[in-house]
């Protein structure tokens, strides 16, 4: 059976995406607004009604092998999910993998992106039903909640398949090859095949379930390997709805399921560990706290595995010397309010000279600039329309804990965290973001991720240092992002120097509606992989060429 | 100042290599014939006068810092170089190169394949002299010398930067994008610079000192490394001579010459382990014995270095139906005696079917195949003409002693080893190739790399079983090559299947002119980084692009 077809289907999809990879212009394979006009007028309201029957029951795979049932989710708007998932072992995972791994390494990379993108495609119809079990399981507000999930995870999943797909079609995979040798010749017909390197394991995030899962499992899937996603314990309805639809797409294409399969697991019996540790995974995608990634590193030491990571880092930011302050601070207020800080791209550090910010207005002192930055915050967190969805709820009970902890350490409180009342859920736990004032001395304290809506503002003696304080911090402790607001062409240059030198992704002097913590498909890149926060990023060639070998064959 | 110029006077050059890369055609850029009517009438002349007067001297680099000299070259062919060359300590090394990389970062892709191609260029005057001097370091007969160290290598270099040129290319630089948002929109000017790992260490082996280490230093180099070549202790003089040209060529170009250094040991003070765990050197490119290699892998395994490898394996062969055996066994009988099996992809455990091989011409018995293997041998071994040229000499006494140990283990010996005379140097190292009987029961001979002209031949119950022994061999204990006559197509597709799975390259049938040792640039990969024997391929894309980052930069 070919699958060719499906390639047909899909290669305008295919071939766009690889045009917005290779020139990184704007692309989007599924619009981001959550709108009828879009996906239809009751695509909202059949959304919200396939989460609330999946809620107390029984989730099913068409995966073999189950035993037992796992499941304890928690809605951080304070509700329990009470769904009930199979759990599988890591013996029944692995050999489901290796028998579908023996059909899937044969079929072709343009079959496999043909069914890959059929996978999708089908699965974006539940677009909706995936936003409201993001936001019920994440605590994300439903507007990012869909985004995050939805159009914008399915991107990147596609940005993986046309990356991974480029790398492999950059080569020929047949030639017939003639050495001229005087008036002799030689000739030979060569094949050259992709081998993967087997199975991949994705370990996902409580907090960007599908996000940050995707990247490397279709990475490794176009590329011949077959994958399982682990999820976190705490957010697992979100990929459970795709990768059920995964596996009926694939089982109605004729293709064996276990291609895609889940592992859940409780917090109480993990079973991440046991899995990374088997031979037969050869690749692993991690996304997750620094502590269990290193622990993952250690582990893993004498092993073949693959490993890419992205782990925590801390982001910097630096208020310089701006045109509008205003516009600065709205921008930076959203930033840090968006998800309430849980994100792995959300600034913490702020650099700000102590005398002061230069705007078009003149100098704004270093204390004035704390007071506006709580006063846009306030305007944002305290406008109703706005504020809750923004905030959105806590993905778990430590990043209060850890906001509780920040608020008493000591250091001058710029503004106060406080809860935030979500409508219709009275239960949610939700916390405005806490920003601090801290100093140069206090470097246990800034050299730590503070997940959440935690930030600290750190006044410098000049631009430079500060300049020289995010360098310095980004090799030591790693970052995804950095955020500068510098206006002279020395700074911009310095900046670039040393922080293109410390290995981090730089946005300078970002207004209006483009935030920092936003990583565009198709275009960002998401991790540089040169710093302590990961090695991996969304999706350089190196993201995709890492997950096969290519063997030559050479025949008279 | 700007390198455009060079770019564009070896634009073309790159070009056709990169359309070769990607089709796999044959390509070579430099002739492989050392023909007077190519390189010029005096040229061989001039090369082995340039040779000579380089003996019994001092050799001299553009490089700062040296502290002491070093230097015991010895020619395989009997006498001793007496070359005396300067020492650099790990850390001056690493302070020049701290140096170099400032520069050599700024510049851009283009900039850097113009430098290097020129580099190339202006250095490939000196084949003649770089092939006598491969011949009198590494043992090899002159014309394999010529081809191996010269334009073999200087492709695969070429290869290298255009393979790594092409992984830069596969995104654009810059970026204005553009993102609708209803009636608005969002503009960023976003651009992406290719961060360099950092230091790249070349160690080098003792039997192909440039062909080796080119890819790894041409590849860091292009995309934005420097590098320093560590020398094998017996085989500095070809590497030397196209390190000081390289250095030459830089300075003349106003480039600081320490983008390319040379570090030169002895075996009594090795420097290798000191440089190769220190935290500057970034990427380490490894070609050698399995025993260093995988000791460097220990030490490196709480670093983030990148480590390339290719160590040693266990290539195997089969000869189950053929349709001439005598043509079959005039192409083995050379792939043995080539360079006395000192080549990384020499077969070495040969295969066959204990009820014989199926030919055109009936059934010829295994007994028959082992004493017509011996003939063939022996054909070559004893034309005058063919014969102490094709052989060269053994790099080193080590493999003398491992003829001798093979000898006398106690296997049936199907063919003598014995010293062939080379003319004009009667103190030369030579040893004709040994070939033994082994079963399937001798695994802990076979399952060894016997480097030099030792080859097994064991019987196998059938076709079938010879595959899978050669795949189990593959998988446990590594290859560079396989090697394997069959006609059938059922036997085609088993092979194909189970050393795709293996992880191992495949030559089928191959008669004439084309061995089996030989790689190709621009169209053969060698090595697959799939099995045991090492995880690097030259030059796949996962070969460039784990040494360098990208980092993007978005602006308004």
């Amino acid at each position: 059976m070919s699958y060719l077809h499906l390639f047909e289907q899909h290669e305008t999809s295919l071939n766009k995406a690889i045009d917005a990879i290779r020139s990184r212009i704007f692309h989007a394979h599924w619009p981001e607004p959550p709108s009828g006009k879009i996906y239809g007028e009751t695509a909202q309201e059949d959304g919200l009604h396939a989460f609330k029957t999946s809620l107390n029951s029984t989730f099913e795979f068409l995966q073999n092998g189950s035993s037992g049932t796992v499941g304890s989710e928690q809605s951080p708007y304070g509700f329990p999910l009470n769904i009930t998932y199979p759990a599988y072992s890591a013996d029944v995972l692995i050999a489901n993998a290796q028998s579908a791994l023996i059909e899937w390494k044969q079929l072709s990379t343009k079959e496999r992106a043909g069914i890959l993108i059929e996978c999708l495609e089908r699965a974006s119809k539940h677009f909706f039903a995936i936003g409201f079990s993001t936001m019920h399981t994440t605590g994300q507000g439903f507007i990012m909640a869909f985004q995050a999930s939805g159009p914008h995870a399915f991107d990147r999943a596609l940005e993986s398949i046309a990356t991974g797909y480029m790398a492999i079609d950059a080569f020929a995979d047949s030639v017939q090859w003639t050495k001229p040798m005087g008036k002799m010749q030689v000739d030979l017909k060569k094949t050259f095949h992709i081998r993967p390197k087997g199975i991949n394991l994705t370990i996902g995030c409580s907090t960007f379930p599908i996000w940050n899962s995707f990247p490397g499992m279709f990475a490794s899937l176009i590329t011949g390997n077959v994958t399982i996603a682990k999820t976190h314990p705490s957010a697992i309805l979100p990929i459970a709805i795709c990768i059920r639809s995964f596996q009926e797409t694939l089982v109605d294409l004729g293709v064996n399921p276990h291609v895609i399969q889940i592992a859940i697991d409780e917090t109480s019996k993990p079973i991440t560990l046991e899995l990374a540790q088997r031979s037969e995974i050869t690749t692993i995608d991690y996304t997750g706290s620094s502590s269990f990634g290193n622990h993952l590193e250690q582990v893993l030491q004498r092993s073949h595995t693959e490993l890419f990571t992205e782990k925590a880092g801390v982001n910097c930011a630096l208020i310089g010397e701006v045109d509008s302050l205003d516009a600065v601070l709205d921008n930076l207020a959203f930033s840090l309010s968006l998800y309430s800080g849980q994100m792995c791209t959300t600034p913490q550090n702020i650099y700000v000279p102590k005398e002061g910010v230069k705007t078009s207005e003149g100098i704004i002192t270093f204390d004035d600039v704390c007071g506006k930055l709580k006063e846009k915050v306030d305007a944002l967190v305290f406008n109703e329309k706005m504020g809750p969805g923004t905030l959105g709820a806590l993905h778990s009970p430590a990043v209060q804990s850890r906001v509780e902890k920040a608020q008493s350490s000591g250091l001058d409180i710029i503004r106060e965290s406080a809860s935030v009342q979500q409508q219709g859920f009275d239960n949610a736990l939700s916390c405005s973001p806490l920003i601090l004032k801290a100093t140069s001395s206090d470097q246990a304290i800034l050299h730590e991720e503070w997940f959440g809506p935690i930030s600290f503002i750190i006044p410098v003696d000049s631009i430079q240092d500060g300049i020289s304080a995010m360098a310095e911090s980004v090799e030591k402790h790693g970052a995804l992002t950095t955020l500068l607001y510098v206006q002279s062409e020395e700074y911009l240059s310095l900046a670039e120097e040393k922080l293109i030198d410390a290995g981090v992704h730089i946005s300078f002097n970002l207004t209006g509606p483009i935030w920092v913590n936003q990583s565009a498909a198709f275009s960002d890149f998401h991790g540089a992989g040169a710093n302590p926060a990961g090695n991996a990023s969304f999706a350089d060639l190196s993201f995709v060429s890492k997950r096969f070998n290519v063997i030559g064959i050479r025949k008279p």
